[in-house]
């Protein structure tokens, strides 16, 4: 036949497999986001909406890949980290990174409209992608640490900067040299004597990030189902740990008591879908 | 600083650079596509804008890495070709694989509306990227005369099988049938005698697929830049090569003449973008 | 200069660092070994000095690598284990695999009158290589489990089947035959009735294959000083662990206590070296 | 059976082929060889002797490869280069690296006594090995071009260095001290002026390192069979590539017609082998 002559070309395909029994993250970041943001006029210095969207999207590939158990979202980055276990693919570098990479920003440009509702998306955005091995428990857990320890340092820096320049009026070369050299103890003191901005009262998101996890979902007498749940607790201390002892022992989701009112934007999403004939689209993307 | 703690963990990266001097090959596939071209309700055998929304996500990728000197792209996959020596991204293979497939997804999305402007996009669509490498150009030519043998062989069947059930009003099952064991030649004959179709008379982006290639564009006396055309030849023979020595030569786009009323749905769209002020954004996205 | 023209070329070479925080196993095969044991006259089915030479080149390896902290051998095969930590030419995989492999057979052939003494060594012998990574303790056990398992089964038959050919007189394929199909039990059974032999009497380095660990060596009042000690026992059981709670806790070597009249050919080996004036040679070789 | 609880420890091995299509290059390099030349009391700034023990260990390497079709040796180190179709252990890397690593290893460690006549060895010398991969027969040449270029420059510093040193009596840093700084056509000049030398009439295999090659050789009437010969040509220049065409074009060894009394120390070894009942031990070692 036609083809066999060139069918040889498919032997410089090269294995790329994972090494065995290690914590898998694939982390994306957004490509050019300060143009992005800057383009989409993004509220400064976090926009809560942009930030869902990213959530959302993330939603989206925890919902694909069942083995990943924790996901990890901090201004344009997030990371997935699937289970030392997982066989998906064979456990195939070059898949695993592509789809998860694809499924991640196909889902946040197809949602963009019902998270950013009154904009217009000019450009499409990218995100690229690494996989990274985490052979013990404890690399991972300074994994997730170190992302969330980022954030902290970012955030306090951008809430001061921005503050300075919305609020103040400085330009950003201004507010720049007014913040060189500072601690964190005094970006504190300037956001509370200066703005009456106590910064551990902003949202947790801001501080914190999104962690997303499985769980088992109990919202009154209306809802009993396994979905995915978005925190925004502190991942360096232990009790993190000790409350979802599902992620590092024996994994199976553990509950999640929530009232009607505080339901979260991730959390509505994700019960809109089963409430609306789209559910079996969205759930079953790709596969 | 407190993040100083846990920032050894970034020494678990690790460097996945590609050989230098060989041709970059990043194919992508559609996951799913059998499901998704269904939902979405594609012309069968092919659907021409479907095909074509490929091709402008593809001129999105294109546009972005100028060291692709070559795509091309049949049913639901897409191949881009880097020049031996592109140095970009230092040559690292997750971030070239992770960044070309977002890119292209991307842009798949974004252009759904305006390719296939009648139909609601159900669900994010998808797509796996994998890289191969090929030391030769003779590797080069077999990797890409397989994958459009693959599109002819492919497609000859689809055409007979969708006469078969369209019109001839088989089930699949029945036209499956009706169609194993038959050579090229039976296939030919039987679209001729029983539906009057004379294959080679088919478009020829159904039967050879799309090739984009870098070229400068002169339409009559309205244009005259660098764009990125796209062809329906036949690449498996020298003829190709011998019309477009800059792939294999020393890299220089050569020259692309094209009368107005002929103009490609592929060049139509960018020169719509040339001619708006979405240009810029969409040129230099994500850089 | 003449060189610079050329020297794009070191470009090529590619990076191959092995992951941080794995246990590092280098496992060494004898090429040809069934040959060569034949072409040499090994005793069967053990010869004691063939597997000591083995022994004494893998202490070489031992002596030059600190962060070696466990070597394991039978029959043709050796394997060596690496700290998770160990930093060794900064854990770059084909220095550590050349180079360990280049080592002991270097030793293997230099120490071969001094092992082998009545015998003429009558071509080089080789062994190739491979490096394999275990991330988890358990998973660094079952490795080890795994090979010891190995030598128990095919020392079993092959102590049935050399017994069967030199004292019943059997042709090789007559012996295959008797022992096809059969357990363990039955070979016990069959070298105690047939040829009075309580196989668990046998030595324990033919059964139980030979492990190297660092020790302090205390020799009466005549040494006490860090050494390799060879050791033959059950690394399947957890006994062995608790024994060695140095090997999987924080690395420090323990002690061995040791009479005499009970040291054994590779201390022996060691404690010769010390005594003379090649000491220092053969310690610090290749560094 | 015992060990299957434990067998999937083999599934840790990962592949690593290496890419179709490409030159495969292993350079091998003594470790510690200034010391090990040092001890052994090699002559400076050539040992004759010690360059041949290396030549012939890398004949052994090639008897045993057909597929290497030159090796290239200067110093303390040797290049082996593979045909780009070579399919040998399946073009594993680890497999390719280890096994010629060590075969080169034994094979000087047992030729040492037949070479190195009145000296004793002392320890055991060793090698690292490292793998390259070259696509393009440009490539390949600059890399040979790279290593005898390397060879000049040193061999010409080293022969004013040791002459110096040895016949006016400098100190070796008195001797680095005079050399500091000068070009080539000084150390030139300075070896002709000082020491009547006239450097391009040293010895080949000094100034151009060994090259061996697959022949057909023939001696006037009493030999006409393949053996390995060695040459001390320039690779940089066209020449050599066109006197010896098999070795880019379709690969088929050429013919060496030698006179019985020009019969050079590598060929003579391999004469002698087949004049002996050690002949079929060495070439078929290790198979």
């Amino acid at each position: 036949m036609a083809c066999s002559r060139f069918e040889y070309v498919k032997s410089f395909e090269q294995g790329d497999d994972v090494l065995q029994n290690v914590w898998i993250v694939i982390r994306l970041d957004g490509k050019g986001f300060h143009k992005f943001s800057k383009v989409h006029d993004f509220d400064k210095p976090n926009d809560a909406n942009a930030l869902n969207l990213m959530n959302i999207a993330a939603v989206a590939v925890m919902e694909e890949f069942r083995d990943i158990i924790l996901a990890y979202g901090q201004s344009d980055e997030y990371s997935f980290v699937f289970r030392k276990e997982t066989n998906v693919f064979n456990r195939r570098a070059s898949k695993l990174l592509s789809y998860v990479t694809s499924l991640f920003t196909s889902s946040y440009v197809y949602n963009w409209m019902h998270c950013m509702s009154k904009k217009t998306l000019l450009y499409p955005p990218c995100f690229d992608g690494r996989i990274v091995l985490y052979p013990s428990d404890q690399n991972l857990r300074d994994y997730l640490s170190w992302r969330q320890a980022d954030v902290h340092i970012n955030n306090l820096y951008n809430t001061a900067f921005w503050n300075l320049v919305l609020k103040s009026g400085l330009t950003n070369q201004e507010a720049e040299t007014e913040l060189r050299g500072t601690f964190s103890a005094d970006k504190n003191e300037l956001l509370f004597t200066k703005f009456g901005i106590n910064y551990n009262n902003l949202p947790a998101m801001f501080r914190k990030g999104t962690i997303l996890l499985r769980k088992r979902v109990k919202i009154e007498n209306s809802l009993n189902r396994q979905l995915i749940v978005d925190l925004h607790n502190d991942m360096i201390r232990d009790k993190f740990w000790k409350d979802h002892t599902e992620l590092l022992g024996k994994y199976k989701p553990g509950d999640y008591v929530c009232e009607l009112e505080n339901i979260s934007t991730v959390l509505k999403h994700q019960i809109d879908k089963l409430n609306t004939n789209e559910k079996q689209e969205n759930i079953e993307c790709c596969s």
